[in-house]
């Protein structure tokens, strides 16, 4: 998490002339929802990045005609990035006759509905985290370790855009996926049992009040349960006649909301098709590795699951930055009385789960050639 | 939780005078490990009972000799009574002739195996929240709502002890066992999962460190689910030739720790027998009633289950303090996808998890003639 | 803070017959801003008060109309009372033509002014937490056991409105001034420096964002220092021809906020005018009792100031419920290198800051014939 | 905080061929007390080091001869460094035959007086964190930014010794200083009265338990107080007959434990000998910068001070890692009616105010020819 000392300024400004060599042609996006935990997280993670560069932040009437810094609640522990302080942030819902194609929406879902559409109509590629399109038959719900051939709805989708809208899933859905990935593959999933401590930095900002949730757990995050259980479903469907037919998995989820201010825990038992020990479980999760179709992501984690042994791990505290936030971690892997196997998880639900996910997707479209 | 006004304490003395006069023979009663943080909730829930009165306070030897207010680091919201504050805290193990019958301990199990078998010996009844007799196969793990026909095991257990040993179980168990009788009871009782986060409080002091909980989820109690699964299911139990029959259902506990002072909240999916219909189960809730055995037992709750039907609920930090800490508050009672029902609830773990529940199991003890 | 047992429910089933036999002329109040957390402590104080009973609720348009429980987020750890569940909240801003003389206001400032004006005007007392009135000249800033005699600004005050207008201090100042009583009596103060670290409830609902608090600390709470400081002045001023001279002593706040639910915690160090050693200073803490004019008032603690000698008190989460949350609590009394004497108090921001300093208000106009 | 991308890594490499390059002549040295909470930040900051690597890690006999992983609980939120996870750790209190002349040790005081001083008559360059030869009046109390002259006292410290000690002051006392620095070289300080509002890490581990400390606040850490008033006037002492002379300024503080990770928050009053305005003591900070003896020291902040204008900054979760962790963060400059001028702060408590500070420390005695 540190960096170290100023050879390593050095060597960065070393990287960065190798990097603006590397990327002549760097990719200029734009931010819907820019001042939100979520779009602060997009600014945070682009700002070094060796294939974008923010080309404009857009955000409510309220934020509009400040700069970033005027507009923008900052609530990351690192500080605002200095290149973006002073940046005018744009209104949305300005025609979208923008130049940048590729366009991130951290929107709600109530203004996402129109907005991302309008763009979409307008031939850009939208990259949304909002909950909006999720669950639209042609529109992909995408992680690339799991589901890269559901990419073929664009084709689906071109027929009524010009652009096209591509969304990643729910932040506790994605965390969860990640970890039923390898077990779907090898054994198959017939049943899971989730339930969800969910942080704070989830609700955005304000978003939970501290006299509901400081020593604390509320037992109920709206549509947070349903959105869960279908999303989840719909990540590992398959493609038949160009839209998504959900997997036939059985999914309960319970959520609650506790105070931490980053990363999910989840307590997860499976009951798999083809019943498997727990040692073989954890033996599949080390093994776990995807190859991202062949194309080296700069996003992407090293193993995209990760392995705690020891009795009292993962820990939101503790694991929620391993790879960068970009991998599920995972732990107490052991026999679950009812089911076959039960575990725990943890995944940073601002990064993997929102901004980081967005970013591995749009990595993806442009390794893919969908950005051309 | 307010006491209103002087008139109150008026009425208070009023209430010692009857309360004098109905109990000139109140029973003296002993407290081993009276210092820790179930000994402390004793001696608080003690104080004005209007059965029991403390007699000695018994801790380690390096309290032995103190006054309770030098030896017991007070970790209550409300002040120690004034009335205990200068009673010398004798040492555990002494020799067990003391004239109080009845026996309360909240010892480690480590040493409790030994005192609790001593005490029991030499005549006592030991109403014990330790876990070392717990699964005895001649020791009631006793909940007044669900199986005072299990005292029936103090016969057998007479054979090798002059006195007896009475368990209550696992805090979070108990506050499951509640929910689950009246389920249990109408319908059957399948399978279960549950995932607890606990609060703090349940470790002792000085218990969980700050560096490892605050702003943090601990995956991890040990030896906690293997308590849940199998208390449960003795709690459950039958008796059948003067032993206990563990109850048949299946049973997949997860538990965690979370920065919460006091109750456990619980998120509980359940598989009946004959399955019901969510608004089923919450008539069931409202109407639940119980008799204990047709004794006014000064600590029952007029409810063992309270039913609240905001989106929101149950929360530690709001409904804790139900029924004075002594029912499981239940909410968000839904389908679940995969079992019958799932549902929240919460209880109070050093009250009706704790030291609430070993008076309320010395109340039945008394009002069934086992103490004279 | 336990309710003992069935046993105390008669006794209070007694207490409250001869609690009506006592009071056959109790006193209807109305709440304005009912559904607010320091509404919410009034709701909860007055529920069995001796001499005042609730005539009336009001609240903001949104919840006129409802029931208090409809209306009302109830966030205080002991359940709403029964008796008011169903009670009808009002609109404030009706013309103020109600029965009830007295009338507690809990409003934001910014409509108190006019508000409180308007009730007052058409005849009654208007007892306020609100700041709106604190400072003005003809207002009394009432704390009975420090400056009783600043009622003789209703004299002054009653020239220009029928009823008259009382107010409490800010919930920091309150818990201050109680400690500084005894030492500016006795040794009279010339300076001081407080730091505070303030609970959240302080801040209303949904006030202070968990985002903002959690595992944190901020430094800057609107107003706050400035109200501290003048309002210490104010309190402790002189009457002078029919107005109050505000204390000459120098003050100096720097108020903090705490992920803390409940009561304030403040480092004070005190200059004197006559030097005192620590020893003194505990001695008349000790010795330090109120006659609140000859009155015995029901919401009035036994000790204003309650001393407390272990080195790590007062902590907020044990000791706000000291005196029923009507005293402050001193600790670490020790020499200051720069000042006299320094010292740490904790005092129930929501209750003896508030609601209670209200109530306490409310009682002492009311013995002293001033609710005739 | 993060890292951005793989071609970040690819710089990375880039930067340790140059840094191995600069530094064939790394310095060995060897860390005391490598499993505590200090000791993992040292070993944090250490792991790409320019100048110095790790040669041994050193902790009690019930840690060595174990993996520095199994030995250490590792409470940093950034994993433990691959390279050391399976580094043996020794034993302190080994013969101090070391190759290492550069010993880092944050012992606990009571160990720390022998061992320290055993090394050091051994040798080594002994650099302390402890607060056992922090007064002494041979020991430098260095800060690079204040007392880099204080480096004379080695020269009578080597009459003693053949190595010598080195500390650093207290966590709460460096941010202050570093604060206070500016302003006793333009003006003078007279006196200050400061408020501490501590992190938990900065007691270690376990350290503070879990229910002393959430929701609440401690308001005494033991010997915290003495330190911060005695160290910070050696810090500014001036030498005098190869000795230091304390500055005669007076300073009263109080502190307090809040629920937080890293940082303390302080609340500063200061007096000063020739009074200035808030807006002096604001463009002051702002210019403060620190030459380091002519030294481009790999720890060093570009600005020692670091000014926020926001009116709710600094806080501990937003400005703990501003310049990594080495600087002190200013805000709410304003006018006191006490003293001159009062503000707030925040510092890292373990990084500038543990291990960084040691660090920074070493450097400086590197560059100063001291480790030759």
């Amino acid at each position: 998490m540190r960096r170290p000392y100023k050879i390593f300024l050095l060597a960065r400004r070393t990287a960065n002339g190798i990097q603006n060599h590397m990327n002549i042609e760097k990719i200029k996006i734009g931010i819907l929802g820019a001042t939100g935990i979520v779009g602060q997280r997009l600014v945070q993670l682009l700002e070094h990045h060796p294939w974008f560069e923010i080309g404009f932040l857009a955000a409510s009437e309220k934020s509009a005609g400040k700069t970033y810094q005027e507009a923008c609640n900052w609530k990351l522990a690192s500080p605002m990035p200095a290149l973006f302080r002073e940046m005018i942030v744009e209104k949305i819902g300005e025609p979208p006759r923008r130049q940048e194609k590729l366009v991130f929406s951290s929107l709600d879902a109530s203004i996402a509905t129109e907005v991302e559409d309008a763009f979409a109509r307008a031939g850009h590629a939208v990259i949304s985290n909002s909950s909006a399109y999720r669950m639209h038959e042609d529109v992909p719900l995408l992680i690339p370790e799991i589901n890269a051939d559901h990419m073929a709805l664009l084709e689906t989708q071109k027929k009524n855009r010009n652009g096209f809208i591509i969304t990643n899933p729910n932040c506790s859905a994605t965390a969860l996926a990640l970890a039923l990935a390898p077990l779907d593959q090898q054994f198959g999933i017939e049943a899971v049992f989730v339930t969800t401590a969910q942080a704070v930095s989830g609700a955005g900002y304000p978003g939970i009040a501290s006299l509901d949730v400081l020593g604390n757990v509320l037992p109920f995050i709206p549509n947070e349960e349903e959105k869960i259980e279908r999303e989840t479903k719909k990540i590992f469907g398959k493609i038949s006649d160009g839209l998504v037919v959900s997997h036939p998995m059985k999914l309960s989820a319970q959520s609650t909301r506790v105070p931490v201010i980053d990363a999910h825990t989840e307590m997860v038992s499976v009951k798999l098709k083809r019943t498997a020990r727990p040692e073989e479980v954890r033996e599949l999760f080390l093994r776990y590795r995807c190859k991202y179709s062949g194309h080296d992501l700069p996003s992407a984690p090293a193993k995209p699951v990760i392995v705690r042994d020891e009795a009292d791990r993962p820990q939101p505290r503790l694991d929620a930055e391993a790879a960068r936030g970009m991998a599920t971690v995972v732990g107490r892997i052991r026999k679950c009385p009812v089911f076959d196997v039960k575990f725990v998880l943890v995944g940073h639900n601002t990064i993997r789960g929102a901004a980081g996910a967005a970013i591995l997707n749009a990595e993806l479209l442009k390794a893919e050639g969908y950005l051309a």
